[in-house]
C-alpha cells in the first residue's frame, strides 16, 4: 500500500463519499499531516445518506469541507441502479458481473475533474481518491491505467495554473478492502460512522454488492464489524 | 480545419455554450448528418445569458438538449472573473496575459467529463467541443495536447461501457476565429443568435477580450457583424 510517508507538508483535496474506503483514506492523509480539504458530491445517488458521514468525518478531522450539489447529473448519467430508482440494486458479490448495473457513467472522472478544479483554485498539490483493487474488475474508472491517464490529462488541462507536478493520489490502488479495514482499525477509525450500502435505507441492507464486500472484509481482517445489517448474509460469494 | 466529411452516421454529444464557436460547430455537425445531442452548462458564469442561445440553436437544429445545472461549481472553481463578481472582467485582446483572469480552473475538463458520461449513457460515438487555435495561448484546456490526453483518459475511464474508439472531437482545434466566422457564414448561421461577451450585460460590451476577438474576426473574415456593441472598440490589440 502506498502510504507516502514523509509527505506531511502537502495540501491535498480528498474526494470523500462517506464510505468506508474514503473515510479511512481521509484519516490516513490526516495522519500524514496533509493539509486536507474534503470534497463530496450529491449526484442524485439513492444512498445520499452517505454524505452525512462525509460531513462528520471532515468535521472530526478538522478539515474544510465542500459538499457540491451535482444532483442535476442524475438526469444525464442514466442507466445506473445508483441514480435511477427504476433499476434495482442487485444482490450478490461486489466482483460479480451483475454489479455492472451499479456503474455510473464516467463518475470518477467527473468527481476527479471537479476536485482538480478545486485543487487548482486553492493551490493544492494533490487530489486523492480511495479507489482500491477490489474495484478493478467491474469499475474501469478505478483502475491504475485510468488514474495515471487522468493525472497526465489534469496536468495538461491546467498547465501554468496548477502545480506542474500535481498528483492524482490513489493510496489504496493496490490494496484490498481487507487491507483498508485493517488500516482503518490501526488509525482508530469509527467504522460505524461510515456508509457503504447502495440501497440507502435506514440500515445497511447486508446483501447488495457493497454490503457483501464490507461484511467479508471485516471478517477476513479479523476486525469487529459494528454495522447493523437489515438481512443476514446470503453467501460469501453472492 | 477538420471537418470530417463522410462521418454522417455518427451519434455525437456537442458541448454548446451559446457562443459563436460552439454554435457554428453545432451547425457543422448537423450539416455532416451527425445525430446530435447538445449539452450546455450553467456553472455560475456571469454571462449565463449565453445559455438561451444554446437552447435556441438546439431547437433550430432539432437536437435534443440537456441544460445541466452545475451552478454549485461557482463556490468551488473560485478566482475567475467569470464566476466571481468581485473580480473585474478585463478589457483587452483575447490573447493578452490579462485574460488569465478569465480562466475557470479545469472548466473544459469538467464539461468534457460530464459530456462523456452522457455519451456513455446514450451510446454516442463522439463528444465534440469547439476549442480553437485562438484559445491556445491563454487557456491550457483548449490545447491539442489536452484534447488528446483527455481522449485517452476518457476511453480508459469507460472501458467496456463506452465505444472503444470514443472520439473527443475538436473540429476547430487548428482553426482561427476568422476561419470559424467564414465557415458559419457558409453554413448560414444566424450570428445575431450567438453570445460572446463575458460581461453578460444586455448588449455585448464590445471591449472585453472575447468581444474584441469577435469584432476582429468578423472584420478579418469580411463578414457583416450583426452584433450590437455597447462601446466602440478601443483598439485592435486592446
Amino acid at each position: 500500500m502506498a502510504t507516502n510517508p514523509g509527505r506531511g507538508s502537502r495540501s491535498t483535496v480528498a474526494v470523500v463519499s462517506g464510505g468506508l474506503d474514503s473515510i479511512v483514506m481521509a484519516h490516513l492523509l490526516a495522519s500524514q499531516g496533509d493539509a486536507m480539504t474534503v470534497i463530496s458530491f450529491n449526484y442524485g445517488q439513492r444512498h445520499d445518506r452517505e454524505l452525512a458521514f462525509a460531513v462528520r468525518a471532515a468535521d472530526h478531522l478538522d478539515a474544510r469541507h465542500h459538499l457540491v450539489d451535482l444532483s442535476a447529473l442524475a438526469g444525464v448519467l442514466t442507466g445506473s441502479a445508483l441514480t435511477d430508482v427504476n433499476i434495482d440494486v442487485p444482490d450478490g458479490h461486489y466482483r460479480d458481473e451483475s454489479m455492472r448495473a451499479t456503474v455510473v457513467p464516467n463518475r470518477n472522472a467527473i468527481f476527479l475533474s471537479v476536485a482538480t478544479g478545486l485543487a487548482v483554485a486553492i493551490g493544492a498539490d494533490a487530489v486523492a481518491i480511495a479507489v482500491h483493487a477490489g474495484d478493478h474488475p467491474i469499475y474501469p474508472d478505478c483502475r491504475p491505467a485510468f488514474i495515471a491517464a487522468f493525472e497526465t490529462q489534469a496536468r495538461l488541462a491546467n498547465e501554468g495554473f496548477a502545480h506542474p507536478d500535481l498528483q492524482i493520489e490513489a493510496p489504496f490502488l493496490t490494496s484490498t478492502k481487507v487491507d483498508i479495514v485493517r488500516l482503518g482499525a490501526e488509525l482508530g477509525v469509527d467504522f460505524a460512522a461510515t456508509w457503504s450500502c447502495y440501497r440507502g435505507g435506514d440500515r445497511h441492507c447486508g446483501t447488495c454488492g457493497t454490503c457483501a464486500e464490507r461484511r467479508e472484509a471485516f471478517r477476513e481482517a479479523g476486525v469487529l464489524d459494528p454495522t447493523s445489517y437489515e438481512r443476514p448474509i446470503m453467501s460469501d460469494r453472492g
